[in-house]
């Protein structure tokens, strides 16, 4: 067996045997396998693809390659495929941990308009989101849920193939990123895993088609692997809740967990918890403080202070200049308005501004006076500002006529 | 404009415009696209294939990391697609210029069953391959020939992206076997270039139809920028001539400059030099000593000394153990078996043993008697040598019935 003969058979169409994907994984992992080697097998994969059997198979290898967390009870992950002003695993995790559940979720700094769960957190003075594995593992124990960063001791050999994909043009194809999710959630140990997958103009995903793929690739191997699989596929044509930046959708976040949170979000929440939980017992624990209570216990377990919380940032009103329906206020853009602001990232080395972001003061559908304001800019630079507006502008369209708002959920996979 | 972009559009199956191949090319000259990018667009452009366009603008972008050689008259280059046995190079230079063309050919090296046509020089005492520039053009003016090793100075990014394609199953691609081919000799210079295109089992083309193909896209590519293109198509199922391994090569060759070369040899010499001059000339040539006379300049030239060649090795009698028709010569194994007694190399930096190798004292078609020498082997080590016995005694096989035997020539473009 040789790299070389893979790679050609791959290229040629032909399906790989367990021990050929898994010679090639662990020899990558040594280094016996380069880069180049690397990507021009992932290229083969993107074009010809990889059978359900392949990807367990490969996700069978990247495991191989870490050690695979360990529980002594039955654990609940949550994993979104990314959206912008997403901040539902902030809200879930506490809410399904106040109904008893153990949850448990590793997760990354984002690398997209604006930062991901850990980023947001680490808006919080003093969260510490860099455990041990130890910690983690006692925190869920005691308060039943905990949030920290990736570590390097689960799938390492993972974080190396996707910053290949990421850099050759690989990245979108549904068997590396099923392999890609699933290996560093399998990782993780839980035993039900819940999925958001997100589909729109500011989602991964374009289209429903798409991510309905996606979600059965989840649950068909999630399921092979022994777990227990849920997948929501839901909308991100325009933001999650109203605000977009990373210490803006804490706040929402908050007020969602106390029972004041926007519709859309609240509403997604119960949705997602609800593949597991009681929709009853979930909408109870928001309205009578047993989640935010929960949310607390967490932040406090891990070094955070949310008593004065607020942005740190200069105030923009953007005014509408016509009256009418809200046609579009398009994700992708408004993402990329607030990663210009400074609250996401162009490379990984870039720091996040905390305290900068939008709130969204009308969604798609909402009727707008002319001279209203249609959304509140947070901002820092007045250089950012300018380049912030010409993005938020082209995402946003008035109709004459009313528009017919897009459904929050696609599909529920339970 | 930047690589990932270009990757994925390729990935995709479109087609690259003339900047966009331009800019992929000097940008990993550069070092600004990395070896695992330029492995990822390698695997897409084989996977997808380039058109011809796409492969002359690929050729203009490499040819424009080099310089391009510039001669004050017309000059003629030869080139093979290599095969077992092959010293047609080592004829057809000093051939044509006994009959006073200019012929100049730059050479690589061997990584296959036996060494180039530079290893093969370099059997002789003292023989020079690597001249400057300079020297070289002023051999090939005053003798008439010279023929040196390739020159990191004429498309330096070719090598580089060749040596990526061996290791990441890249290799057997029409347009990328053309682009690599073209590029190096258009950077050559020569107003007229003869492919000698091998096919069948120790050739790379291993069938007539793929043969026939690249033969068209070298010509058709070669003669947009403005060459003279010749190419014949030959056999290589058994090698070619009697003798494989460098020394043993070089000795036949210069038989065959004498006119007492075999056969094959000498048959498919005037073919290919046909295409350019009269075959009566040619045979004259090499009747009247000519042809000879002409390749010794050379080699003095060189600084080579043919005075007493003779393989400083030991021989083993290959006997046959059945009389019968040779049905099978097979020139792959019979390569295989050569290298394995250090004719050739397996890496780069692997040393090449010149005396060592392999006389084939029958051809297929031929009749055998049992307990006749069906070939001569040359070796230096007895270990070297029971590993070659084995892969010889796979290469042949002997029929009762007569056989039919494969045409020499397939197809001629001049």
């Amino acid at each position: 067996m040789n790299a070389i003969d893979i790679i050609i058979k791959k290229r040629d169409g032909k399906s790989l045997s367990k021990e050929e994907i898994e010679f090639f994984i662990k020899n990558f992992y040594k280094r016996e396998i380069t880069d180049y080697q690397m990507s021009a097998w992932l290229m083969a994969s993107f074009i010809r693809g990889l059978s359900k059997e392949e990807t367990v198979n490969l996700i069978s290898a990247i495991l191989s390659t870490g050690k695979i967390l360990d529980w002594e009870f039955p654990v609940i992950d949550k994993h979104s495929t990314g959206g912008v002003g997403d901040k539902l695993s902030l809200i879930v995790v506490p809410l399904l941990a106040s109904l008893g559940y153990k949850v448990a979720k590793l997760s990354g700094r984002g690398l997209g308009h604006t930062g991901g769960t850990i980023d947001k957190l680490e808006s919080i003075p003093n969260f510490r989101t860099s455990l041990t594995l130890d910690e983690f593992k006692s925190l869920v124990e005691k308060i039943g849920c905990s949030i920290i960063s990736q570590t390097e001791e689960l799938v390492p050999v993972e974080k190396e193939i996707y910053s290949l994909r990421d850099v050759t043009g690989t990245v979108e194809s549904i068997p590396l990123i099923t392999s890609s999710i699933l290996s560093k959630k399998i990782a993780g140990g839980a035993k039900t895993i819940i999925f958001d997958v997100k589909v729109g103009s500011g989602a991964f995903m374009k289209d429903i088609k798409t991510a309905e793929e996606l979600a059965l690739w989840l649950k068909d191997i999630g399921e092979t692997f022994g777990k227990s699989i849920n997948v929501v596929i839901s909308d991100m044509n325009q933001p999650l809740g109203n605000a977009v930046g990373n210490l803006l959708e804490v706040l929402e976040a908050i007020d969602t967990l106390k029972g004041n949170g926007p519709e859309d979000l609240t509403e997604l929440a119960i949705e997602t918890a609800g593949t597991i939980a009681s929709k009853e017992l979930l909408k109870n624990s928001l309205s009578n403080g047993m989640a935010f209570n929960k949310f607390l216990d967490m932040v406090r377990a891990q070094g955070g202070d949310i008593s004065n919380l607020s942005p740190s940032a200069k105030r923009y009103d953007f005014i509408a200049l016509d009256s009418g329906y809200i046609g579009r206020l398009d994700a992708y853009l408004i993402g990329e308005a607030v990663r210009t602001l400074g609250a996401g990232r162009y490379r990984k080395e870039d720091r996040i501004d905390p305290n900068v972001g939008i709130i969204l003061k009308k969604k798609m559908g909402d009727y707008v006076e002319k001279g209203e304001v249609l959304l509140e800019i947070y901002y820092n630079s007045e250089e950012k500002l300018s380049s912030s507006l010409r993005l938020t502008e082209r995402a946003i369209s008035i109709n004459k006529d009313a528009v017919e708002r897009y459904p929050l959920v696609y599909s529920v996979y339970s």
